[in-house]
């Protein structure tokens, strides 16, 4: 199963693509859709849409997770960053994925392990899963790191799949 | 000129197309996109996308006007909002438009006449200003006030050209 990670942002918007086979996970591709802040807001938009459409269709996912948003105390980064997050659900959506949704901590237990990991140890956690991976920068590596995040459940629930059908046929 | 304008929404985004023709309005259509409250968030956008991309392509307007977001305590709703309004900003860029984008006290102000005017009297004031016109609800006569707002504008800036030309050509 083919995993896309999307890390949302208006100025900086990181993808990581990985395969999950089993429990061996393989690095695909990784990257950043980036917008002009000097460009009106509705062209940054359209312009993200259209290079996330683009890495979509490139790479053909089976599946897509995005960071949820942490909602702080800046209003007007808030509104920004819900406007791109707008994009990088509609994008995943109009390509029929399925889309699961993290907490940036989940993402960072996932990862590394503590829920309060910084960006550099997230590099670091990728880097060591995925040996030889060149990261594109710090966006792409959280985005990697939310398709790591989404492979771990879907390993979680393949296992339980297999308990539980081990446990039926006894 | 036929202008769109969209009052974004997650739940319920209004939009309102009119005709400015010199210093006439005509309204054309009026309506609201929805989306299910119970339904995943991705859905939701995916469908409000789609519904205005319609909305569009059906009534072809020259530009679009949209409420710039009311950034308020609430961070949650801020966010929720903010996903609605990247969709609300998209599909007219996609479609190649100029987009405005005005703040609710200016539509209140060029419809009403003041900044803080409530719902009944935004409805109150585009029923007086396109005679006959039957309002799809509160969010679809925000969309035209906005639409009409736009026009506003476009004939200021209209009368502004033609005096320049006249005191140019004496």
């Amino acid at each position: 199963m083919r995993v896309i990670g999307i890390d949302p942002g208006l100025r900086c918007l990181g993808w990581g693509v990985i395969d999950v086979e089993g429990s061996r996970i393989v690095h695909v591709a990784n990257g950043t859709c980036t917008s002009e802040g000097s460009a009106p807001l509705a062209e940054r938009l359209l312009s993200l849409y259209r290079q996330l459409t683009q890495v979509v269709a490139a790479h053909a996912p089976d599946a897509a997770a995005v960071e949820q948003t942490f909602v702080n105390k800046d209003a007007v980064g808030t509104l920004k960053l819900g406007q791109a997050r707008g994009i990088a659900m509609l994008v995943p959506a109009e390509a029929g994925l399925p889309i699961g949704e993290y907490l940036p901590n989940a993402v960072k237990k996932a990862v590394v392990g503590v829920g309060h990991a910084d960006k550099r140890q997230i590099q670091h956690m990728v880097k060591l899963q995925m040996p030889g991976v060149q990261l594109a920068g710090p966006d792409a590596a959280d985005a990697l790191a939310i398709a790591l995040c989404h492979a771990h459940h879907l390993q979680s629930a393949n296992r339980l799949t297999d308990a539980l059908a081990r446990a039926g046929g006894r």
